[in-house]
């Protein structure tokens, strides 16, 4: 590719890769900071991005049995205590609600707090705690098994250091809770929601990802194994994707979720939780986007083609917009997501703007291909170079065939960029070495180092951790990386 | 219809209306109240109809080119403070986040809340002060509107005595936030809405309402008017099923949202804010449910056909099964909602929980109709009266008609009720005499009645509130009644 002058966005990835990052995410008009320390405010853009997200995913859990519901945002703090793992892992990052009234204050100048409350609540980190509560009362026999639920929400936990989408106080995403009445039954669970996962990251998102399962000291609060799918970002640091815990009888003997089972005995379920978050459009961002703004992967993209009609001439403008019009129409009969950017703005300023969206694909129409019936196409991922014109009858035969090539390109850019950065290496040395010459990427080792002194050492300097041990490995190997 | 002796709900709805509503919930499974205070948990059936809801009303809205966002749950103290009429209308009935850690306290027996904020925060009761402050920084220029922003989420309001779906401290809405570049758009958009809510009531949950406008006392806190729909329940009081409010520019005053327009001078826009909530869930129950339990509108239900295979001998088993399998392809074929129950469950016990559920169409398949390739069903509005028994393909060929006779049934009996028990009087007099004898309905009086004390004490004493001036009778008329 011929090299920049000037790109849309600035600082480049190269340059400062986190302010980039917002740049991107400004240039796109996705999200912003919100006057509420550590949230963000989804902008349009942003949230129909979350929103195909969460309805192409919904409609997989749905098939696979699971049922929507909605428990309370509140949680007793007496629930949070029972359960010492997850007190452990939550309580110093909680939203506590002590007050449930305002009043003015003796001046009357501000709003004050009153009604204290005799039992305060937190605001959900998440909410394995009330559902157990609940599976409690609903699960009475084996007939009751498995029982599947899940809730699109938002949760909160309490940030010092936020980043729109990755890290925020606030934040979305959906939580299932299932529960099974055997172990075998809850483990292939929990491996089937990490393959549901992986399948529609790769087949969705265009994200490829390590399926694995992580170290003790890296698991979830409560859980007895705790699954995940590890992504490589631009600068080589790691995203934890998407997490499916197996938790055991663990909740179930702290919250009494008992059932009587086809022999008249009674036992303990064995449950799961799973969650990916809002925090995998950070992801996106940061595994596709480029110097020049957002790349939307085209399955997922709220826009999927662009029409920018080009208007130089007013008395061409009637002929272009019905082209523009028609060419819209054709595309919207395949199902397409497609807008014609009608704006009273400069064709330039409209290009780049798309551009800087991550359009897919970006068609052209001026006075020219008006008259001729045709239309000139570029796709975002490969820029001018790919700029082509055709008839709109070709155009309409194919272009279904270009998304799917965006799409499958975008995931083998990734995946070879991952794949090129994971490199294996023997001990402590070889580790201290790779990081030393500022290595952007992955070490992966043989999992009994981990308990070696110099290979501790060395992860503690440059900020290391175990990111999982590879499915693909047979928990032979670690993977070892920075991660956000 | 035949008297009956047992009913599936206990109480009926002539005995105790509050306790039969709440047995309603229980026998059809949809919510129960949860361990946080006033808020309830919203079990699968129950959210799937709310889900419906959401989808059919969300894809009307983006129709409209109404954009979905998402604003913090957070709101600063102070933004609540800014508005004068908002103080009054919120600030004693807010959930208020004060400290951001929970700690373990002396003697390590409890966790206690800590890290106290300076600045206290809500959880937001409604958006229109956040949203307020963001459009005043994203709107510049006449170029940038309308702007039109919803969002789905949860909001909070304490409330000391709550019920189910009606009252909950945390409820479930969508709320619109519009700006227009002046007051004659804006009000078009706010009955635009409202006509939108009043098309949807009618259309998918076959739920009547009278449109009108809120007295001023009955005003949204900080609006100019407020536009709503009323519907009557089945006890004669009024719910307010949704609200379209036109805003002026008291919020865009408050919270500086200006643009430039085409003259190149500043105005202040104009908002509108509208909302219907999971309140109106309680409303289907009190409009349609009987004493044997829930009745679905079908074009909402989660369920639309339930089909009960009737196994007796296990002989017959695979045969029917099969038959019930192929009837619930045509169905599904047919664009359908269908489910067999096939639960280990004895036959009558599966028809109750159809029942009570309030699915709308009940399809009974045994030994006779799996060799007679027909089927025998029955409708969940007319009960056993309406049982047919009928072929397979005929079925098929016209389910959609006992659907949508279902519906318009529905809604008309609905309608039959309402107009039924609003009473046209003329003076304090009559007003008392009518609810003295416990009138399970609205009174319709002159508007310039409420000005008389006679007419406010009667009020007073029976607790009665204007619900509205119908716009059918051009502002004129005022409706009185009881209201949830």
């Amino acid at each position: 590719m011929s090299k920049k002058v000037r790109t849309a966005v600035t600082p480049t990835r190269e340059e400062n890769f986190p302010e980039w990052y917002q740049q991107v995410i400004k240039a796109a008009d996705m999200a912003e900071n919100s006057p509420v320390r550590g949230c963000m405010t989804i902008k349009p853009y942003g949230f129909a991005l979350w929103e195909n997200m969460q309805r192409i995913f919904d409609g997989w859990l749905k098939d696979y049995g699971v049922q929507n519901t909605s428990f309370p945002l509140l949680i007793p703090l007496e629930y949070i205590s029972r359960e010492a793992d997850h007190v452990e892992g939550f309580a110093t990052e909680c939203a506590v609600v002590t007050h449930h009234r305002l009043e003015k204050n003796e001046d009357g100048s501000a709003l004050v707090p009153a009604g204290k409350l005799e039992e305060p609540y937190v605001i959900r980190p998440t909410s394995e705690t009330i559902i157990g509560e609940a599976m409690s009362r609903w699960i009475r026999s084996y007939r009751d098994l498995p029982m599947k639920l899940n809730q699109w929400g938002n949760v909160m936990r309490w940030e010092m250091r936020t980043r729109m989408f990755l890290r925020t106080s606030e934040f979305f995403w959906h939580e299932g809770h299932n529960a099974f009445a055997n172990e075998e039954e809850a483990v292939a669970d929990t491996t089937h929601i990490l393959n549901l996962y992986d399948k529609f990251f790769k087949e969705y998102l265009a994200f490829p990802g390590i399926k694995g399962v992580k170290t003790p000291d890296e698991r979830f609060p409560g859980a007895d194994e705790t699954y995940c799918i590890e992504a490589m970002m631009q600068d080589g640091k790691a995203l934890q994707a998407a997490t499916s815990h197996y938790l055991g009888q663990n909740f179930s003997k702290t919250f009494n979720i008992k059932y009587q089972n086809k022999e008249s005995g009674e036992d303990f379920v064995h449950t799961t939780s799973w969650a990916f978050s809002s925090r995998m459009v950070g992801g996106l961002i940061m595994m596709h986007a480029d110097d020049d703004g957002m790349m939307m992967p085209p399955r997922i993209a709220p826009t999927q083609v662009m029409i920018l009609p080009i208007l130089r001439d007013d008395a061409d403008t009637d002929k272009i917009m019905a082209h523009a019009e028609a060419t819209a129409q054709i595309l919207r009969e395949k199902g397409l997501r497609v807008q014609i950017d009608s704006r009273d703005m400069r064709t330039p300023d409209k290009m780049w703007d798309a551009v800087k969206k991550g359009i897919p694909l970006r068609v052209e129409i001026g006075a020219r291909e008006a008259d001729e019936g045709t239309l000139t196409h570029v796709r975002r991922d490969l820029g001018r170079d790919s700029k082509t014109t055709e008839s709109l009858s070709d155009f309409g035969a194919h272009v279904q065939g270009i998304l799917d090539a965006i799409h499958d390109d975008m995931y083998q850019r990734a995946k070879d960029f991952m794949d090129a950065r994971i490199v294996d290496i023997d001990d402590a040395k070889a580790l201290d070495k790779l990081f030393k010459k500022k290595h952007d990427g992955f070490a992966r080792m043989d999992v009994a180092q981990l308990e070696e002194i110099g290979v501790q050492k060395a992860m503690e300097a440059h900020k290391l951790t175990s990111r999982c041990l590879p499915l693909a490995d047979e928990g032979k190997k670690v993977l070892i990386g920075k991660a956000y």
